[in-house]
């Protein structure tokens, strides 16, 4: 699963010779970010099942970043490939359901249907609790799509507040982890996959047999792989339901993969994808064989 | 301190005769959204020092909502109000530093430089800990602006996570408090209040003298007056530093006003809040003089 984190500073070479109009600055770097992110997708789509757009990069493009995360889901989608909206969410009641319509299916208005982003799943912060996940379930399984909540994070600063124990020995991320589960039980279709999965850092492996414990039916999406420390090998425990139990992401150790080989950006890319694939590929092989 | 909450659905009468355009269903309800939210800043100015955009409600009309949200920003301050941008953003590095350039001051770029929003404040969510809260920190003191740290929220799924016993009687909620408070230290101003303030749902009034003793420094913004069942005469505590201390925060009972009063929508509104600011600006007298 390819990560989307475009920085405007580090494009692919080229991606300003796509840039055609006299506009902001803005909507010229959303033209060359755009340019880079399709052909960062048409590198790798043959290896990958899904895209995780960061909405963090097309924000700080103001109003041309969010046409362009637009014009980047339809292209991935006109590739067969999933969307994750990476955009950790999280809140109540109107608000809820107004960040689920933005990124998902839409909101009907006297002035017509609007359009939602179309992502296929998105990720969502649940520190405030069922309330703040329920809005998003709800409006997700209403359009076919799922929710990954953010679990245990693979970065440091997980341990402040998601390892924190809660009582005589279960975390805070534990107590996520049931919260998962829980709202995922309505939500297990055919191959014994929830509509609901959970967020997993790479970074700490040792977590993910626990956490498959937890949350059976929940897919994983594991960030962290490449740049971040993470290694595919290390990831076994996500895979156990099948093969699709496990989503691995990795952003900048495929979009930037030219820089350490010298091979053309594009050539470079696919070939670290293809190489996370088959990892991952003959680790849920070896798993389901002996399961 | 008023919410702008705008649901394209329920927008003060008159709001639809703005839109000119014969563009698209968002580009229509952005337009009606940005002369609905105008007159309700208009009509509250003299009775607020703050507007607090829920970035949701913006999202979800598009890149066209994000437009109405710049133009909207530019409003405010020309009044000489604060904005307060409402996003709950929790993320780690280059994206919690994408997400604050975004909201606040921008970035450069070999285009030139891109505007972030301008906001003087954001909300900021600590689940993934520290080093989700330090770039924001970090963007906002440079750029003079300030960071409201979700602390323990209004709504009744907080006691999930937020309330969570951990070790012998501290909750989630505190240990984020003591992370605010140190987070602060580096930022407090002839004022006596930091720059990291935090959000305390006014709907439980017993944690906001706790909250006092955990983070002396600290602004609060206090959400849940009036729809959500808080009231302001229950809030004394947040004022004890001083009138700046506390920041009440009501959005659909102001906005709403004239569907129980009865009187034009503008009226109403400005009624309302002239009510709760005099309610709690005879607390923070009563508190100071008292102090």
């Amino acid at each position: 699963m390819l990560g989307l984190d475009p920085d405007p500073g580090a494009l692919w070479p080229g991606s300003e010779r796509a840039v055609r109009s006299d506009g902001s600055a803005s909507q010229r770097a959303a033209e060359a970010v755009l340019a880079h992110c399709r052909a960062l997708i048409d590198a790798v789509a043959p290896a990958c099942v899904a895209v995780k757009p960061q909405l963090a990069r097309f924000e700080v493009l103001g109003s041309a970043g969010w046409d362009t995360l637009r014009a980047l889901i339809a292209h991935a989608h006109s590739l067969g490939l999933l969307v994750i909206a990476d955009g950790k969410r999280g809140d109540i009641d109107v608000t809820a359901r107004a960040y689920a319509a933005a990124l998902i299916g839409g909101i009907d208005s006297p002035f017509g249907w609007i359009d939602g982003l179309g992502a296929d799943l998105v990720t969502v912060n649940p520190l405030m609790g069922r309330d703040a996940l329920e809005p998003f379930v709800t409006e997700a399984r209403r359009a076919g799509a799922g929710v990954l909540v953010l679990v245990r994070t693979s970065n440091p600063g997980a341990a402040d507040i998601e390892d924190l124990t809660v009582g005589d020995s279960e975390t805070v991320w534990e107590r996520v982890a049931a919260l998962v589960h829980e709202l995922g039980a309505g939500g297990v279709g055919e191959t014994r996959l929830s509509d609901v999965g959970a967020v997993l850092g790479a970074t700490e492996p040792g977590h993910l047999a626990r956490a498959r414990e937890l949350m059976a039916h929940a897919t994983f999406l594991l960030p962290g792989v490449g740049a971040q420390g993470g290694r595919v090998e290390d990831l076994g425990a996500a895979f156990l339901p099948g093969r699709a139990g496990g989503l691995v992401s990795a952003s900048r150790s495929v979009a930037d993969a030219h820089r350490s080989s010298g091979a053309e950006p594009a050539t470079a890319a696919r070939a670290e994808a293809e190489r996370l694939r088959e990892t991952a590929w003959m680790l849920s092989e070896s798993l389901i064989g002996a399961g």
